[in-house]
């Protein structure tokens, strides 16, 4: 309870319990940093500080808010709020991209980041934007694979945590910055870890996104203006490998970089919610569609067993989500909607839908029990019917993974779909066409123009 | 290397370098991601983000640079750039607090992030600023306490892994956040920890500070603003306080607050450098003094013999600093100035002071021994002189300690000569007027206008 009790103590806390000496303390405590950060202005560090940020400040609003629906004008922010906005938007749903060998869903905070300064900064070729996005998608994937499942197992979000330095890798990329100045944006980007597991399930897992795309390219930008840092960021005893892990490998990883292309084991989500309930859910729907074709009702299923890897109630355990967040992270309720409804979409997740009668009353029947001879992306799924009927499905490989992809008209279909629920189906088609082809674009800050 | 592999690799690599397949995969996860991002900001968490931060955006700006000389129009920026420059100006020079507990330096990220809102948001008293403060700093110390020196050995510089909660205690404060709010702000200061020691003696040890203050703001302000994260972002097993440390008595020393008041252990730095090096360097000022006064010249001095805690090599073992941000970590760039000039100021820890040939001759006299029976506020200095005698001082509590501490008069005076060097000593006697008297003010937000 260590957190209400300091959130309990602090709200309730008034002028009148500061005693004279705590008063007197606090008063010398603040003026003698007034002191430090007037004297300290003269510096070289806030200088820098105040010319990258404050650029983002009075100018004219550059980088786009994809999903909005409102006028150009209300569209766009400064190139900062977009790169976060954008970076929470694309991950929020649970729906983006898993890089199954190390979990990171690699390309949120990099293409939010990117996108944002290609904007801002104007003719930036999609072969450009393509080069810089893939330096930090492997950037990120590398160094994941470093350190996992040890960084994993403390309890480290690990897409964000080695997020922020993909960023940092893919914006310097794009700013074209010299060896000399990516590794000041490596270790810069690498003092600010962002994203622990237990906030999963709230809107916060998704901050872990839009922020590590803010820190990132601030990274990028001040290494840019000659803020300085450690060139040995991620190696040294107290930098970044060690101080996040018990276990690193980041030589080997490197070596292979231009090598061994991680964003080519990149895999797509076809259900918005926890990677590691997704054969759960694969099995459910098509245990949803035999019973159907069996003339069986779906209300007369009596129990269901599910038998999965024990990584799966560490990360889903949720078993009775109060909102459409905490819904993405309980096997409990992707059981149960892949049953009821036999398909597993936003509209599956929504708080009205973690709350409807129907949808508890069938979480309450599910059971899970693991078993270390599951992997993460197999599952064991029977359900028992009121005439003691039962079916079984067994996951091999759930659909979305690697040796199951998502197809090229399944992910596009992916796409419209989501797209038109917030921006309508026609400029679904458009933005659609504008992003397949940002290869071949001379100027990837005319993409929003587009659709 | 890992470091300068991944940033040679990146810089570079070229879009020739990419296969058909990695610019194929690179584009669908880009657009997969687009797709995403446009579909989920129909949710609560992206609108969020953009309503609490956008507001810095094209407004005008509210809140001070404290050592701009500019107009005040060029004196002020929006909060978040303001509270971010502060943060890193007050601690650039290593000049300001520090809580020996815990080696926190409490007072920077709190302050700045207050100030910059207090002036922004208009009407915040001097005592509901104080109190704001306090509430901020008492949560800082009661975390580090809870987990050093645990924390601090892994290479977390725990003045800004702390400074971001502290900062989101004292701005929920000033915004009157509810209970429950106030731990849904801790949670997002609390997944974003940010800063490592690796970064000692570079531009981005003050960043930590910057950064701790922008983090825990916008937790506080996303708080307000309904943005969800966990109600036990400390304690949970994935929550701050497991995931950065091995070790945590939260519990007891949450139990404290209001009893024991941190704030009054705070102590104010006499040098402008890594506290473990002020034992040596008031050891040599005062050999310094000895030396003239038994009329033998500073140039004779043949060796100079440390006998120091063992943790003052491993933070400050820097023997050939080449900046002036290098020499605040190098304990025989303190020595040799404290024995050569008689005072450590600003002025003896620029770029040019730690490559003055008199200095770098004089570090390179100077042997280091540890001894874990001296403690971080003592130190042994013995020089020798070249007619073959010797001159010894022991420091048994440096000035500035707990035990010895700056006396009122001199902390005036360490403020008005810091801050006159930057804005002149009219603005800074005034400077000091304002900052003195701010419990009486009836908005802080004024306090800039007084000098």
């Amino acid at each position: 309870m260590a957190t209400l009790a300091l959130a309990s103590w602090a709200t309730n806390l008034t002028y009148a319990n500061l005693t004279g000496a705590v008063v007197d303390a606090a008063v010398k405590s603040v003026y003698n940093w007034a002191g430090c950060a007037i004297g300290g202005y003269a510096q070289d560090a806030p200088q820098i500080a105040q010319n990258t940020t404050q650029i983002f400040f009075g100018g004219p609003p550059t980088s786009s808010i994809l999903g909005s629906n409102g006028s150009i004008s209300e569209s766009f922010a400064d190139a900062q709020t977009a790169a976060f906005v954008n970076g929470i938007a694309g991950h929020v749903d649970d729906y983006d991209d898993t890089h199954l060998a190390t979990i990171i869903h690699p390309a949120g905070h990099v293409a939010s980041a990117l996108l944002a300064v290609s904007e801002w900064q104007g003719s930036v070729s999609g072969q450009d934007f393509l080069t810089a996005f893939v330096a930090g998608v492997e950037a990120e994937c590398k160094l994941g694979l470093s350190v996992y499942p040890e960084h994993y197992d403390v309890g480290w979000h690990i897409t964000s945590t080695t997020g922020s330095i993909g960023t940092a890798v893919a914006v310097g990329k794009l700013l074209g910055l010299d060896t000399t100045g990516m590794q000041h944006a490596i270790g810069v980007a690498a003092t600010q870890v962002v994203g622990m597991q237990e906030f999963f399930g709230s809107m916060t897992k998704s901050f872990h996104v839009g922020r590590a795309a803010q820190s990132g390219m601030l990274a990028a930008l001040l290494a840019q203006n000659g803020f300085t840092s450690s060139l040995q960021g991620l190696e040294a005893q107290f930098g970044w490998l060690h101080v996040v892990s018990t276990r690193e490998n980041a030589s080997a990883y490197f070596d292979q970089l231009g090598e061994i292309w991680e964003i080519e084991q990149n895999t797509f989500k076809p259900f918005p919610c926890g990677i590691v309930m997704h054969p759960t859910i694969d099995a459910c729907i098509q245990l949803h569609n035999e019973t159907l074709e069996n003339g069986k009702s779906i209300s007369s299923i009596q129990t269901v067993n599910l038998r999965v890897n024990p990584e799966v109630p560490v990360l889903t355990g949720k078993t009775d989500p109060q909102t459409g967040l905490e819904g993405k992270f309980s096997i409990y309720h992707a059981a149960a909607i892949g049953l009821l409804f036999g398909e597993a979409t936003p509209t599956e997740f929504t708080d009205d839908a973690v709350k409807n009668d129907t949808v508890i009353s069938m979480r309450n029947k599910v059971n899970v029990t693991t078993d270390t001879s599951v992997s993460e992306d197999q599952a064991d799924v029977s359900i028992t019917f009121d005439d003691g009927s039962t079916l079984e499905k067994r996951i091999e490989h759930a659909i979305g993974s690697l040796e199951n992809p998502m197809t090229d008209a399944e992910l596009q279909k992916k796409f419209i779909d989501q797209v038109s629920r917030v921006i309508g189906e026609q400029r679904a088609e458009k933005a659609y066409d504008a992003f397949i082809n940002i290869g071949n674009m001379t100027d990837v800050g005319k993409l929003r123009m587009l659709f």
